[in-house]
């Protein structure tokens, strides 16, 4: 058994940005000397979330609908009140979805379904840089 | 250290069908060779996920209609326009939910709750076959 | 690589009490003999969560106001008709937030954004005593 930890710079638009890391992480887990175990995706920042979809342009859009449903851009949340940043509703998403994902690998492929994606999400109100981490941990 | 690969066959009811799948991890845990560690179960797909609940009736309705109230069956997902399948609730819901959830256990028993069970959670609109992924890491 | 497991007390007030618990996790780190890898913190039991956040007071208020939208107190949940502990929606919310979480660590140092707290959510409608598991992995 052994550990790689690495990163993964991203460029983003935020807003709930949704993209697409499958084939990022796929990368990593190749450039690592591991063949079968688990990669941990993790977010280091509090307006972040890492999920999986069927990416595909509707459900990016649905999912970016359902954001705004549970917790709405406009409500009035404290921490807007306090920091006067705007993206008290992108701290409140990024909790409800979560700042990490394990996904198991077997023979230096990750196991997913057919039509399931791996992405990252920045509920953060302005484009931001991003750095996340892979943690890929197995023999 | 060492790692053991395993998967767990189940047919499910679709429709938010909740399944119980405690025994079936505990009986996979007894079959590793590992005693001390932790496993995760991962669903390959995109109309699943996986949770822990106190597993009786009157909570598995609550679940479900809590489900109806997140990501309604009837809402118009772009999703189902494009692909015609009906289940853009599905996967907005599996998104929410996870795919993944790592557990503890000791001396070749799940550390979990006395009131506490795992389960699978299968939101896509029929009855389904899944094959969940189980990886235990530990010594 | 190695396996270290430990727990971490604490009192709650109920009524989805969020407590940062960072700097006690960060403890058990340096108090294990792993200098990187991966600690899992696990909520034994069916009314707690494990999130992170900006740990401000602000934000506090906004998720505790989120987790009252997402599965309302005063709902008719049938787990309240059958078993009268009136805490139906600590149970539909603790399935959501979910009881797991993993955060890498590094040189001894947890990985978090600058703004990014570890915190436990206590959903249940009562003052607890609650036993968290950390499981730490890594070398």
């Amino acid at each position: 058994m052994a550990l790689h930890t690495t990163t993964l710079e991203l460029s983003t638009q935020g807003d709930s940005d949704i993209i697409d890391i499958t084939h990022r992480v796929q990368e990593e887990l190749l450039n690592s000397p591991l063949s079968d175990g688990l990669v941990t995706v993790f977010v280091p920042g509090s307006t972040g979330g890492v999920i999986t979809l069927e990416f595909e342009p509707g459900l990016v859009h649905d999912l970016q609908e359902a954001f705004e449903r549970w917790a709405p851009r406009d409500h009035d949340y404290r921490h807007d009140r306090a920091w006067r940043d705007g993206n008290g509703h992108a701290h409140v998403r990024a909790s409800l979805i979560g700042p990490s994902l394990s996904i198991p690998f077997k023979e230096r492929k990750l196991i997913l379904g057919t039509w399931q994606q791996i992405a990252f999400v920045d509920f953060d109100n302005r484009p931001r840089r991003r750095v996340l981490i892979l943690q890929i941990m197995g023999e």
